[in-house]
């Protein structure tokens, strides 16, 4: 379905690794990818990652687009004259990092697409995953962080800045004691839910937890709590989740879900009455990517292409 | 700088009271308006409110559209078989209430326009208020309940439903044992933040909790905690804060905003790094209504006036 489309380069830049590749579409139309850790010398990365896509121009020609989805905060603003940086992040060597501009040195005269990571992966979704066909949806990424983009109304979420809904407050479950792991706000969904919470509530690394242990319970009612307050803020028609978390090592990526949806369901109460938010209905409401880890490098694909159509 | 505009007529359906407007534009763009207790017959008010707006015709001709803005839950799917509907409402009376083809059949051939009273209410500040200019904003009315609405990348969010955005969970403020004031939720935004919480918390009416009654306290915290929540989900240039409770008795509007925005800076703690969201830039990102309580109105106006640019 993607034999139309014109072969692209994509760069995914997450705070652990660069994933790179050269592809026309979805995970079977990728026709070869590479990564390489993201440490903490940004011009030594981008510049493996610039050698490489260079290489690939000798077996597949000139690329004549690239697109970029990276991990934040980044500005999006075209008219900012920051446009394309990776602006404040704590990462160590990473803040001030002109991305875009490195890649457009590069390879002038090419078309750049750029946003974040997770607004990529939610494009990666609605081109290719379970997102198509959805103008109003949600992507989520928890793993050593949780982020969040998505689209509304047909259109990428941007704005001030663009969401971090990885930070929003939530309550405790019930009146569990744990301070919540985050270093800025304590208790958030990332204080609660992402990887290295779960592992220091539980005492251990996240894939010997056992699949009884009630950190999972904990673990899920919060995440639900988050994905309810995103369904009342933005009424989204599906909510994806990425990310290594999700995996849920030894109680299973199946599990993990049907605890969310259960938990969902008891929150809302009945409140928002639609057939989606079922019990049947969760389970296409809060799903797993199609591509799986492939939904961002897709979508960085699809920001390339998207970026080519739009002259830019 | 509505005098190019076409006449309308408007419809604010709440929950308390109908307003109706005619007019062309902005507050002093109204031509006339009046209001009806919204009762629990929606036959007789939707009935007052046609021969209403069928006497004004005879006196500034015949309205070619008429815009409705409506409390709900409501249906704005255009393909729903119940578009135009007031559909799940607890509001006595009002259980599936056909609202916008009560109109439609009473003015046949106009363009009726049509979403939530919150949208409404957002439109009217997009195009006459603190929103002019922006693609990106929420308008939240905090009242006897709560309700939020706005435009993300230029369109009102829509989606699955609509926003409920009144409905988020969120922490109890350190150990404030309070439960929580909603029937559904208990501590929700509205359980903690709207009228009736307020008062029950206070054990008085609103109007005469003193302005150093710690109560303010509570809620100007779970106020910034709630908008904390919409920036980091939507991430808006501004949040327009309407409704009864916004004026705050006898701790006034201005202490009632500053405490909101001094718990905002500090909860944020500095995450997202924005100059709107310095303690000088909150002065400008966390407002009251342009229009004052005409925002409703003359968001219906404006829903009019659309409905027919776009012919229908």
């Amino acid at each position: 379905m993607s034999a139309n489309l014109p072969i692209v380069g994509a760069i995914e830049a997450g705070g652990t690794k660069f994933v790179c590749a050269v592809g026309r579409g979805s995970k079977s139309d990728l026709l070869e990818t590479d990564e390489f850790p993201t440490g903490s010398d940004p011009q030594a990365v981008i510049g493996k990652v610039v050698d490489w896509l260079k290489s690939r121009e000798a077996r597949f020609g000139t690329l004549p687009a690239i697109g970029i989805a990276s991990f934040g905060p980044v500005d999006l603003d075209p008219k900012s004259p920051t446009y394309g940086y990776i602006t404040t992040t704590p990462k160590e060597g990473w803040k001030n990092t002109d991305i875009v501009g490195a890649v457009r040195r590069a390879f002038p005269g090419r078309a750049i697409g750029f946003d974040t990571d997770v607004n990529g992966a939610a494009l990666g979704e609605l081109r290719w995953g379970y997102a198509r066909g959805l103008e109003d949806f949600i992507y989520v990424t928890v793993g050593t962080g949780i982020g969040g983009g998505g689209f509304a109304r047909g259109r990428p979420l941007h704005g001030l800045v663009h969401p971090e809904m990885g930070h929003i407050p939530l309550p405790p479950v019930g009146d569990d004691p744990f301070p919540g792991n985050c270093r800025i706000h304590g208790r958030c969904w990332e204080g609660f839910c992402a990887g290295p919470a779960i592992e220091r509530r539980a005492g251990m690394p996240g894939k010997m937890i056992p699949a009884d242990h009630p950190v999972w319970e904990l673990t899920t009612r919060s995440m639900a709590q988050a994905l309810l307050t995103l369904t009342y803020v933005l009424s989204p028609r599906r909510i994806i989740i990425g990310g290594s978390v999700r995996k849920a090592g030894r109680l299973g990526e199946d599990a993990f879900f049907a605890m969310i949806r259960r938990h969902f369901h008891e929150l809302n109460n009945g409140y928002i009455s639609s057939p989606a938010l079922s019990p049947e209905g969760l389970e296409r409401y809060i799903v797993p990517p199609e591509l799986g880890d492939a939904a961002g490098i897709c979508g960085a694909v699809a920001l390339g292409q998207d970026a080519l159509r739009a002259g830019g």
